[in-house]
């Protein structure tokens, strides 16, 4: 159990970590960049400071930077003396691309302390208003370690997860965190927006438009959030989406191809490729085991054990852990 | 007001097309090639009949084909010499590709009396246990006419879905109905093939898969259905789907160059092309007005009334309608 948390930043994510936090128990101290929702938060239990140096003075054992990425460096710059003089202190985040935070962090001398995390919860709100502590109920949280992440650091953000957040978690490097993400969720997001602009370009638009059903909806509508927010997204994590756009295009042209040869045996591969997912989501059992955490080479362990399909539902002691696996 | 129908094949969209138009009042004589849901729908007050011949005698002024499109030849060839000798009805179908049912019509001889539609109507269910009158609550529908089409049985079919369905119409070409079903249909659900195909083949598939969320699983649904429905469609289909695949891997190739470049201006032009859409979807205000249908060229005036995003709500009188605006 991790007993006091430090929150950077009250907004939807960092506000509904901090209330469903206090919520559990935590003892949660906030600092946010404007005091508007310290009245609130106060009255919720949540102690609110006016500056970084009073948060780390309290001496959370987590630190979480849920500010936003822009003010990053800054915040960064900030903490970095204040941390130095208080290294019992872990700092965490929860961005969505892992690389870009963590050279950040490493940039401003913070790396030895940090362990990176990514909560799957949110919604298209913003703000503290929006904050709920239900927003992370059943989550899956991806943690970010390197080859020369302390395990007590690894320990104490994981525990925060899975004790003090009621949720699950898989660990990962940061390149493997963002190759994943830029597959399921920043690449879909260029499909979507090409598909809009496809039926812009076309002549007939008003027609396919006017046809247009459930399919052409569900696919799209990640094309009609705010597209600045959405291009910021892409080009953080551009290697990535990158070869993923080509290897999408690829596999296009190769069903052009396949359409425009008669080529069956092609169109019926293409078909049947996809089926281990389909089989996937149709999945209604989930095996439970537990893994033990060797003390060498533990970050391995632990991405191997994510590749396999096991996410971490509890901790049986410092190192050795419950999983619950849903696997291809 | 047409007061005759008679309806080939009694599944999900030809039951509940017999019960809606039964359920206002047109009365209904159906055929279906095995008898099993004919208690039902007589207990409704729909006739039925054990032939075709039985449903020609009964002499309907619109004969609806809801029949599979693989009984399509068959039922066509025994059509073609009961039509000829009541040349009065008029032949229409619900086939979600047109090209390839006009072109079956035309080898069975039967072009003369036919008219295509597609009522954009549907679910994942199938049968008459399924079918549901509510089905085609505020559908549009594609007619499908051609130069050659005669002006009386467009207007049979036309007034048969807005007067006795209540549903809107826009008229088109087969050729151009297909290529709008192929960009908002056809070609997405092969985009979202490779999608979980892109999923499946990569090594850390089950990582990836954790990581999904909302956007994933909104692109990826539609190809969780039947892979074998879904390739057939697309081979229906096949000369604009192959162009529509090559024209996404040319956008899909361009943000991947535009990423490796840095290139500032592509990146913003790609996320601003698809606004008009995006003001679309948002648009709360559809002006309404009225079109008089010239009696020469009455096909190409249509369908440049769909292409300006009009469609059409009701008939003033044989030759003028009302119709409802929603354009880029």
């Amino acid at each position: 159990m991790v007993e006091k948390v430090g929150i950077i930043g009250l907004g939807l994510i960092g506000g509904s970590l901090a209330r469903r936090l206090n919520a559990n128990g935590v003892e949660v101290t906030a600092w946010n960049h404007r005091p508007h929702p310290y009245a609130a938060a106060q009255a919720e239990g949540i102690h609110c400071v006016n500056t970084l140096a009073e948060l780390v003075v309290f001496e959370p054992q987590a630190l979480v930077l849920c500010n936003p990425l822009k003010a990053m460096p800054r915040i960064l710059g900030e903490l970095k003396p204040l941390l130095d003089e208080h290294p019992g202190i872990t700092l965490t985040d929860v961005g969505s691309v892992k690389g870009m935070v963590l050279s950040q962090v490493e940039q401003a001398g913070l790396g030895e302390c940090y362990v990176g995390a990514h909560p799957m919860a949110g919604n298209e709100l913003s703000g503290w208003a929006a904050a709920d502590p239900h927003l992370y109920d059943g989550a899956l949280w991806a943690i970010t370690v390197r080859p020369t992440t302390a395990y007590r650091r690894f320990l104490t953000i994981a525990e925060l997860i899975v004790n003090d957040c009621g949720n699950r978690l898989i660990v990962l490097d940061s390149d493997t965190h963002d190759r994943a993400a830029g597959l399921i969720s920043h690449m879909p997001h260029v499909v979507a927006t090409s598909l809009i602009n496809e039926l812009v370009d076309n002549h007939d638009r008003n027609i396919a438009a006017a046809l247009a059903a459930g399919s052409w909806r569900d696919m799209t509508r990640v094309a009609l959030t705010d597209p600045n927010r959405t291009r910021a997204m892409v080009e953080e994590d551009r290697v990535n989406v990158e070869q993923l756009l080509r290897s999408m295009a690829s596999r296009l042209t190769a069903v052009a191809d396949a359409l425009r040869d008669g080529d069956e045996s092609a169109m019926g591969e293409f078909f049947a490729e996809g089926q281990p997912f389909r089989d996937y989501k149709s999945a209604r059992e989930f095996p439970e085991g537990e893994l033990a955490i060797p003390e060498q080479d533990w970050q391995r362990a632990l991405l191997e054990s994510a590749c396999r399909g096991e996410a971490i539902t509890g901790f049986i002691d410092a190192h050795r852990v419950r999983f619950r696996i849903h696997a291809m």
